[in-house]
């Protein structure tokens, strides 16, 4: 089957997805001032040249809350430039849209509004960068919206919970629920989530028959205890996981073990730190969804700005120079300058070729002087550079023990503590967990929790006790106590009671893991009368089709695992046809 | 002809007419906040519902240069909701699109753009608190324009000359000339004036068969030597022009006998001062243009706030109390509350029935307390009319010797030298102006106009000698050597020699009226050979069809004093159909 043969075609979605494009961004700054604008552009195009049938996007598509009206206006030129004509659109919307945009002045997706002549729809939860705020509670893209530029999604009125209906899209026999999560702060979401307050509403007729896509914007990356949202804590009956806000470039889709979903990170368009994810090449998503079955392009972006960063430690070079040498720091910069033409000469050769490329790199380099080694004035170190780099001013950065210090910005051992064993990476993670809950919660959220919850006396022991008798006490007391649950009960019928029994903040998390756990358990074991074990080909069949170089497979997995078993769970919505 | 005839219908324009609506004024007000927004929406729907063939604005549709992100959406909402739709639009655009809108990414007008069912199109200046600003040059109406909710015409990127190139339009045999200069510091446009450098271009073909529209927003009231433009600046080819930024609502036509146009001054749609002028009733326009004929139909707007406004003396009420009284403070403040009562009540009345009105009025007592009174705290004042009145902390305002006030407040003579015979208006603006202009300009503006001036001996003598004579003699000089070109040659040839000899600053505006004059004289008794001096009925009639009380029926002026006379003057366009 050919991806240009009429009916698969026909049957396919095809969905440019891309995040953080952060328009606006270092906008007064001589040379960097138009990137986001012109990355935007060619963004917006490649959904043009695709023939995509929408785009999606993952948030921040404005890098200020209030973005400048030049940022404003390009935006606006770029979205009516390459988003109205007269191409035709030939998906349906199957759910309320007076639902999904319940929030908007004109709650309805765009390209069905006869006044307007839309020939890509553009669909957008919020970002932490463009989020709701003022008594209105409107956002940056809520302009666009009211323009007609854009299909916001994904809002919730709540801070206490939050009931998500997708936009149940339809295309030939492939339907696509697709659900999102505009920014909230990561420890509130995170609240949210352990007080089982997140409910992802699924459509009533064939549940399993749609394709479910997922948009969220915040920390994926662990920031602290409850300051990022774990990817176990998402409903699994969910196929693809958008995730926006994290800007290093990860767009081929990772399969979650646990969840059985995969994730994709398409990063943002735009370098907006000097840090080594950023230095990932940058991609945007061309995905197709066909049934169940999914498929993810990567396309490099032709118009982002080099970026080149390395370390250099000079304690590691005594055979070039020591803090005791009479003209080190020259020597030094000279060393450092060397470096500089290195990165500049490799990044002119890079861009050989590709007239889209803007023609200063970012340059970065990171000079560990520890060793008694001084720093010096990067004035004159700048100079050299300022007619050839994009950031003159800040190339150098003099750092001491690098390896301390990386470990706090790029450290973020999340995926470490995945590659663990299951029962590890639990024990590992609520003992973390439970320590950092108390020690830095806000100290009312704390005090509420310690009288509020049922499990207050053992708390108060974990208070008197050593740290780790207590949290192990903790878990056992825990764990036990939802198995003995999960034995008796039907897992819908418990959940409400075990969340009463078992209020203690920190630990929920695990019960909310858990009980996702709980349901994947039932699934196999206690309805197998409504599963299909068979070993035939996947249903989901994940490709990851690298444009540029390396293109692993993902593979599928079987569908046993889900099917039927959860409807137990969530609250059904009809499909109300709205065209 | 009934307006209902299909056929005058077809051969007529129905232009709505409104300025300085000013969204967003007090938007955080919690009693007026709205105020702006609603009568927004009441206009576009008058223009909806009058089935008018576009809409008109005379600039500071915003209140704020940045506009607040709640007002750009109220006013999107609004602009989408009354003015896209399926209703026809039958108005040609017959000038090049691409010079009235070049400075918009979309130039080109938006319901000419397949991608917009556009059912009633909006043109607008920009005013002085809309104007644009920053390195981009865009201001906040150019939002709109982007999204295609808005024609944004008049702009010009100089700041020395001005080519105004008008949108062209034809509805049956109806044609429209349509001429807007955004809002420009009243010193700047007043210098272009002078220095001649302000064209208004004319179309080719026919001539005199347009009806000849100008929108201008610039002070009108003289606040200062060259801090407004004088109507006798403006060109005399005009019909009507629609003169924003004043927000005295003027708006039926007042005809400049000296220009032989008239003048429409709307006024703001929303109060911004509690000033007489403000407490005048408050109207839009509907114009209607048939040929060269127009007939301008008041509306009252329904939505506005009730403003009223009493002056009180108390040193007039001897009988009630007198500065040396033990208890005169709560006997005035006593009577001041009665008057405020009084108000109130009218204001009442007045609203009955009317269920668009807001229900608090703005009340203004302006407390003369001159004679040996004192002020009292109005902060038990207010107390009283908290819940009644919409802007309870400012009802009083206490001045002393209330004559002098106003006379710097409202009094701009204008009107009252205007109504001075002409050799003295003449004579009083020269002094008035030559005295203020050297008093008031910068500093380098006067060094340099004393250097480059032809004048500069006479200029001399002016500073050395008494006032009024130096003045008789400039003004003597200057007619002199202007009637003697007059007299010599083709205005045309003449008028480039005049301004290079006189080059003296303030004179030049005498030289601009004098050049108006000279043109006027020229087709009286130079051109006697083109004058159609019949005594048939005008071809503009003006009736000013006013909807509430007292219609004054404006007399139509005759033809003969214009004609093709003037074909001398001005560029020439050709005109290209964009269709």
């Amino acid at each position: 089957k050919s991806h240009t043969d009429p009916i698969y075609r026909y049957d396919t979605f095809k969905i440019l997805i891309a995040t953080d494009i952060h328009l606006g961004y270092l906008e007064k700054d001589a040379i960097r001032g138009n990137d986001t604008f012109v990355t935007f552009d060619e963004i917006m195009k490649q959904a043009v040249q695709n023939e995509v049938d929408f785009v999606l996007l993952g948030g921040d598509l404005f890098h200020d809350n209030k973005p400048s009206r030049k940022t404003m206006h390009c935006c606006m030129e770029v979205m009516r430039k390459y988003c109205m004509g007269d191409r035709p659109i030939i998906f349906e919307i199957l759910s309320d849209q007076a639902v999904n945009f319940s929030h908007s002045k004109f709650p309805w997706v765009n390209y069905l509004d006869s006044n307007l002549n839309i020939s890509i729809p553009v669909f957008s939860v919020h970002g932490n960068h463009d989020d709701p705020t003022g008594a209105d509670g409107l956002c940056a893209i809520d302009l666009l919206s009211c323009a007609g530029l854009i299909n916001h999604f994904g809002r919730s009125r709540s801070v206490e919970k939050l009931e998500i209906s997708p936009v149940l899209l339809q295309k030939g026999n492939t339907r696509i629920a697709l659900y999102g999560i505009g920014s909230i702060p990561d420890e509130r979401l995170y609240r949210m989530f352990i007080n089982n307050q997140v409910t992802m509403l699924r459509p009533r007729e064939d549940e399993d028959g749609w394709f479910n896509l997922f948009v969220i914007h915040q920390n994926r990356s662990k920031h602290g205890a409850t300051n990022y949202i774990p990817e176990q804590f998402l409903d699994d009956f969910l196929d693809l996981v958008v995730w926006g806000h994290e800007h290093e470039c990860k767009i081929a889709p990772v399969r979650n073990e646990q969840q059985l979903f995969y994730v994709t990170q398409p990063g943002s368009s735009v370098i907006t730190s000097l840090s080594p994810g950023e230095a990932v090449k940058k991609h945007i998503g061309l995905l197709r969804v066909k049934g169940k079955k999914m498929n993810l392009q990567k396309i490099p972006l032709q118009t982002i700005r080099q970026f080149f960063i390395q370390d250099v430690t000079l304690s590691e070079h005594p055979d070039l120079f020591s803090p005791e040498q009479p003209n080190v720091m020259l020597k030094v910069m000279d060393f450092c300058q060397e470096k500089v033409e290195e990165m500049l000469e490799e990044a002119e050769r890079q861009r050989l070729g590709n007239s889209l490329t803007p023609e200063k790199p970012l340059i970065r380099l990171r000079v560990d002087y520890s060793g008694g080694f001084e720093v010096f004035n990067t004035m004159r170190f700048s100079q050299k550079f300022v007619d050839r780099v994009a950031n003159p001013k800040d190339i150098l950065h003099f750092i001491r023990h690098r390896e301390a210090k990386d470990n706090i910005k790029e450290g973020m051992d999340f995926e470490a503590i995945l590659s663990h064993p299951t029962s590890e990476v639990l024990q590992l993670r609520v003992e973390d967990l439970v320590k950092e809950y108390f020690q830095k919660a806000e100290k009312n959220v704390q005090l509420s929790l310690l009288t509020e919850q049922g499990m207050g006396k053992a708390v108060q022991e974990f208070v008197d006790k050593e740290e780790k008798d207590a949290i192990e006490e903790l878990i056992k007391y825990q764990l036990e106590k939802t198995q003995r649950y999960l034995r008796e009960r039907r897992v819908e019928a418990t959940e409400e009671k075990i969340d009463e029994e078992v209020k203690g903040g920190a630990f929920k998390e695990d019960l909310a893991i858990i009980r996702a756990k709980a349901h994947r358990d039932r699934s196999d074991s206690v309805r197998d009368d409504d599963l299909n074990l068979s070993d035939e080909p996947a249903d989901i069949a994940v490709e990851s089709d690298e444009a540029s170089t390396s293109a692993p497979t993902i593979r599928g997995r079987g569908r046993g695992s889900r099917g039927t078993s959860r409807r137990g769970r969530g609250i059904y919505i009809n499909i109300h046809k709205h065209i």
